[in-house]
């Protein structure tokens, strides 16, 4: 035993992390199949070529990225390949790899913020790798050790963390993406793929700017995704088709759709948001609801934040239900509906303040009601995400 | 005028098609956006280290390509560059091009046939490039000339007519694919994007061989596409979701999926080909039936073929209309059904042996009854393709 040990101990460690058990923590082994991504075994090729970096009050989203990227590549045979951090450069691609063809691809968003006392976090990062291991499964990619995904990461930030935006009003979008290069053209499981991650600086997603309210437009013959679909997914094809409907909405003067949903014109979400509406019920409480999470719309990590918040807060009624736009309009019209608002990473929270349906523009209160409780919000995710004060939501770089 | 015509002419050339009209043609200036793709302007850089061609009783579907491939890029600034036909290699693409992220991509799928007279046809082809155009207007991608795209790919087969079998069992794939490659992350139009087309040799599509009857799995909880989504372009984002249930179906003992679709169980289409029913209707009556263009399954050429040619042969009735499971299993029961077949450009024409639902195998006769109408198909189609009489569906690729 102690010769074996001796001999593979450079293979692992030994950890006592429990009573009664040892455990044994390997190091990938070079010479097998590699099951899962590890994050030791990450190298780095820094980039001797840096770019100037944007102002921060100039920013638009996703125009700029940073100096490096993260790449791990993946086949049936070899398993995971040792991840490369490594100058920010294009993708090498087959010309038949699935994810050009099939879109066999997902992607996350995330953002790292610089807080007031200059020290870089993630928030809730964690819930991020945990949906696209959820979008990975459902895309017959590999699964991979999400932790270990998560800290590779972690590591590209530190790399970049001067593209950190010192602003209290930009971020570092931070954008993984998994895509299948299998080289052949029969639709089948990947037997090759690639997990990216591309970082870079962004202002406020919308052109309006941040917290300005947006108008959307309601119009049933559009869907964006069904049950017995992909729609709670991140996978690419649930974007693509929005295009078209979202240069509709702009042409009757409206900025982003609402997706409705079956007969009853269920309200769902915004595409690049969840949706939230703060009303008086019908018993006369104050009560806020969301669509639940039924599998078409994405189950978003602010959508879930601002959940757990107002939990937390147990000042109202929080309630994850379908509303018809019936009902919404119902209400609107007898004056019960406070806010209406769409939380999602990209926009942070975005008030609505109107709604074009069936060709009739409804007003609707938010900017009139404060809106209190979406600056509210967004006041305490932004407290939360620069630090100000210590949240289970936040892993600040250097502590993950 | 004559100092003007003699200083421009190498522009354009000088046409009278009707009376009292004098058309110009213009050759795509160099000076100014190209509004669409320019075949006179294509340049050929041939592969000087061309790949020995595979033995083509060996081939498999989508695994071989040719030496060379056409590409051509667009962009907001530039419109449409030179079309290039160039030595077969890896894309490079930016990290954050928007096929990779939002599916912003699409594809067609042809073949080029090598007749017994030793000349190579391709088998309708004009409809590829029309339906190519549907699905670039609803990806918000730039339109193109249909017939100079089609003249750009004519050229490649020819480039490399080597490639295209000299087997009656095989032909030559041809993939023209169309994808975003906008640098950002924004979800919007793609300012950049490029067309670019790859061939190879082709076998039978399905692994237990030409004209080997499949079973189907037929699970309603399973939806591929719906209305008022993108069922009936060929847009990326309509395959990659499939490969997961795919996968069930194969777990479950079945080779490919048939998708229903709402209240009915409406019968819609295979994934990789379009269904046909051929029957004795209620009224006695010999009967062919596929699932009409309703927005949810995709506009097959070969489906088109099936239908022009049994309405030219006008002999039983021919009838785009919705089946439902129980309306087919009624039939199946009272020995009605005849023979169900799936037609595709990848599989031709394929049998279906058996379906399962809801946990019962249902045998279907295809087999059993020839399957006479199928195999007519077959033979009528592949005659047409290898040319073994005048059709108005091929096109000899000397003569485009």
């Amino acid at each position: 035993m102690s010769l074996w040990v001796s001999m593979f101990s450079h293979h692992f460690e030994m950890k006592f992390l429990e009573q009664d058990f040892i455990y044994l923590k390997f190091k990938c082994p070079f010479l097998f199949l590699s099951l899962t991504i590890c994050a030791a075994d990450l190298t780095i090729e820094r980039n001797t070529a840096c770019k100037a970096k944007p102002d921060p009050s100039t920013l638009v989203f996703g125009k700029h990225f940073s100096d490096h990227m993260l790449t791990i590549t993946w086949s049936e045979k070899e398993g995971w390949e040792a991840p490369q951090i490594k100058p920010f450069q294009n993708l090498s691609l087959h010309p038949a790899s699935s994810a050009l063809h099939y879109s066999i691809e997902l992607f996350e968003g995330m953002k790292a913020f610089r807080g007031a006392d200059n020290h870089i976090r993630l928030f809730r990062p964690m819930l991020n790798m945990e949906r696209m291991h959820r979008s990975a499964d459902r895309s017959c990619l590999p699964l991979f050790d999400k932790a270990e995904l998560l800290e590779c990461i972690r590591k590209l930030v530190e790399v970049d963390q001067e593209w950190v935006p010192y602003s209290q009003n930009a971020s570092l979008y931070i954008r993984p993406t998994f895509i299948g290069t299998e080289p052949s053209l029969g639709v089948s499981r990947a037997g090759k793929a690639l997990i990216f991650v591309i970082v870079g600086p962004v202002g406020p997603y919308f052109a309006t700017g941040s917290f300005n309210p947006v108008s959307l437009l309601a119009d049933p013959s559009f869907v964006r995704a069904w049950k017995g679909g992909v729609g709670a997914f991140k996978m690419g094809g649930n974007y693509g088709p929005t295009i078209a409907v979202q240069n509709e909405a702009v042409k009757r003067g409206c900025q982003q759709v609402l997706w409705l949903y079956g007969d009853d014109e269920e309200i769902t979400e915004v595409g690049t948001m969840n949706l939230f509406i703060y009303w008086t019920n019908e018993k006369g409480d104050k009560e806020l609801i969301t669509p639940p999470l039924d599998g078409i719309i994405l189950p978003g990590v602010t959508r879930q934040s601002l959940l757990d918040l107002a939990r937390s807060w147990n000042e109202f009624k929080v309630t994850e239900r379908n509303m018809g736009m019936k009902e919404l309009l119902g209400a609107l019209d007898s004056g019960r509906v406070l806010e209406v608002f769409g939380a999602g990473t990209a926009c942070v929270v975005c008030p609505v303040g109107s709604l074009l349906y069936r060709g009739k523009t409804y007003q609707i209160p938010t900017m009139q009601n404060g809106p209190d409780l979406a600056k509210r919000f967004h006041k305490e995710l932004t407290d939360i995400q620069v630090g100000l004060f210590t949240s289970a939501f936040t892993h600040n770089i250097q502590q993950l």
